[in-house]
């Protein structure tokens, strides 16, 4: 084994599609729907593909190098036959011709590629903050494409508001068009606009009433007045792959003393984190404090015949190319850093009175936060 | 270390969120949208969630058995001290519960926790074909969920079509409300027809010309009359998790002879390996036979320029809750077997002439095959 040079840099190995590994679409810029192989070699970008996407890849990908998946197969199959020259036998095909044994790899490697590999005589390290960890800081240009993603989502946002505007009631639920005004409905709403806004919504969240106390509840059924009434948008654009992320809580009617109660509570809270936020904040402080305010409002957090209320999740999290990623405004979290991308979002919910969650966006500036995301914070609806 | 029983089935362990991996929604049919914990022990299903999913895993999931993230956390941090207490010391403590040191994964389960878990002393094995095989092989319930998706497919096509047909032609391009007909503008339309057909479709293909002639070019810029132009659209229902993944290829105004040829080659090879498909039937053979049709009308493969052009692609793939799965009806697949589901879709792109791809999706039955999509397959639009 031929011995590694103290000021050689480790070289990287990935192998994942672009439409689901973060790290693959950060690397290349390319949406690629099945799995590729890649490597960071002194720091440039190499990928392998195949005769369906190479022409593409040329003309589209940010990669410096490209090489055919075929040729590399064939190089493989002579070396171990044609029946063994599967994704193993070509990525240590390909090592053997960068003269290298040793690769970085994602904590998400796949397991079983990984074992293949090592009985191949290749040595892999999970790098345990992730391949590249400076992808939580984002530039400018990143910056403005969560900035337009959060657009995207306020544009859903903005959609749901002027349905239930539209609405009218009946008997406490609502109608619009004629028909009974369905979550269904207004999701469906939500990610039209958002489509014509440039991104695609999944699982859009649009709960009334106790629906809303279960967080990832999409939300079913008729909506009601007097109910509050939560709705979470978070698009992936088309484009660049970055997700906006924002929630905002309406009510249709109006609301009771311990509805409105509630949702000042939450507002207070998410203000004061969003004032929080700078480099080298605690994020767990960040948490506590927002805890501390829910909690100087009477509104604790407890578990009632095994259901939660109250807060029972994190106060934010990092927003990028992954729709949860690192870092964490929670009690699990670090010092936050400049650059770095978090939603702020507490929320509050009991069952019988309701839930209520806000939340924008910022990036840790160098002496503060600034927001990436718009929207107006009007709950009541006439 | 226990000796492991002779009768004893191999337990298996999940570590995925559910809306990437299909083995987790397949296992738990629940959409989560961070990684989660789960298992089959003796044929249980065993899930831990957090605060913020619990509840609605209760409600919602198919998992039999359903335990506290945080309070197995709690557990595994009296033994190994709460800074240490991660998911690899979960997962351990709760094996420990189990009884089981030994765990079934996934050939893409994470290499990262895959270490951790083998430094507790666990034992880990990829399983080569995968942690459920039987998941290719679809029931009446799963081929009636991508029938659904199929149908969601058709409805963005037929907007695709109506769009065109109503679309005029001015100095050779297409106008659509007054305004130039883009790939984008069609994309979108397609997509807003799938959302409202219950499906979210991403990475949508309308290309024309010579954009067609790269597969997964998803068209840009303005429609051309006399272009052949691909509508490839492959959503996935919001309720289920399966995808529809259908393909048809159209022509605004008049085509040229050889376009003709074109259209009608790849036409009669779909509908020729369709008639194939058959239980213990050859995927590759299936494969060569759509080549055969292709050659024998006189359009070959090869490379131009770096460029591949003629049908460089396999014929299809598995179909279910992922878009690319098992079986390949390629020269790489195996022989099919009753329930699969898969797409059949040549295609032929030649740059100066068009593309054209024609794709639909069928089950293996006892004797045959079922079609779970329909459209028509008209494409020359006036």
């Amino acid at each position: 084994m031929a011995k590694k040079k103290k000021s050689e840099k480790p070289a990287l190995l990935l192998y994942a599609d672009s439409e689901s590994s973060a790290d693959q679409l950060y690397l290349g810029r390319f949406f690629v729907p099945d799995p590729f192989v890649s490597f960071v070699v002194n720091g440039r970008r190499i990928a392998l593909f195949n005769a369906l996407e190479i022409a593409r890849a040329r003309k589209e990908s940010a990669f410096e190098e490209i090489h055919s998946w075929e040729a590399w197969r064939e190089r493989a199959a002579k070396r171990v036959g044609p029946g063994r020259a599967g994704v193993a036998a070509v990525i240590a095909e390909f090592a053997r011709g960068l003269g290298r044994r040793r690769f970085r790899v994602s904590p998400a490697f796949p397991y079983g590629l990984a074992g293949e590999l090592e009985a191949m005589g290749l040595t892999l390290d999970a790098a345990p903050g992730g391949l590249f960890p400076g992808r939580e800081q984002k530039d400018d240009t990143e910056a403005r494409a969560i900035r337009k993603a959060n657009a995207c989502s306020a544009a859903g946002i903005r959609e749901a508001e002027a349905v239930l505007r539209k609405a009218s009631v009946r008997a406490g639920r609502l109608y619009y068009r004629g028909r009974a005004l369905t979550s269904e409905f207004l999701k469906e709403a939500i990610e039209i606009a958002c489509l014509k806004s440039g991104g695609v919504a999944a699982h859009t969240i649009a709960a009334g009433g106790d629906q809303a106390c279960d967080p990832h509840c999409s939300g079913s059924g008729v909506l009601r007045a007097g109910e509050l009434i939560i709705v979470d948008v978070f698009p992936r654009m088309k484009e660049t792959g970055y997700y906006g992320d924002m929630t905002r809580t309406f009510l249709k009617g109006t609301p009771s003393g311990r509805q409105r109660e509630l949702v000042a509570a939450v507002k207070a809270a998410q203000q004061e984190a969003l004032r929080a936020v700078r480099p080298g904040v605690s994020a767990p402080g960040v948490h506590r404090r927002v805890v501390a305010i829910l909690e100087e409002r009477g509104f604790r957090t407890s578990v009632e015949d095994g259901v939660p209320q109250g807060f029972f999740h994190g106060t934010g999290h990092g927003l990028g190319l992954e729709l949860h990623e690192g870092p964490r405004l929670s009690p699990a979290g670090t010092r936050l850093k400049k650059g770095q991308v978090i939603t702020v979002e507490p929320g509050l919910y009991y069952p019988g009175l309701g839930g209520a969650r806000i939340e924008d966006v910022v990036r840790v500036t160098a002496d503060g936060a600034e927001k990436l995301s718009s929207y107006p914070y009007r709950w009541v609806l006439p």
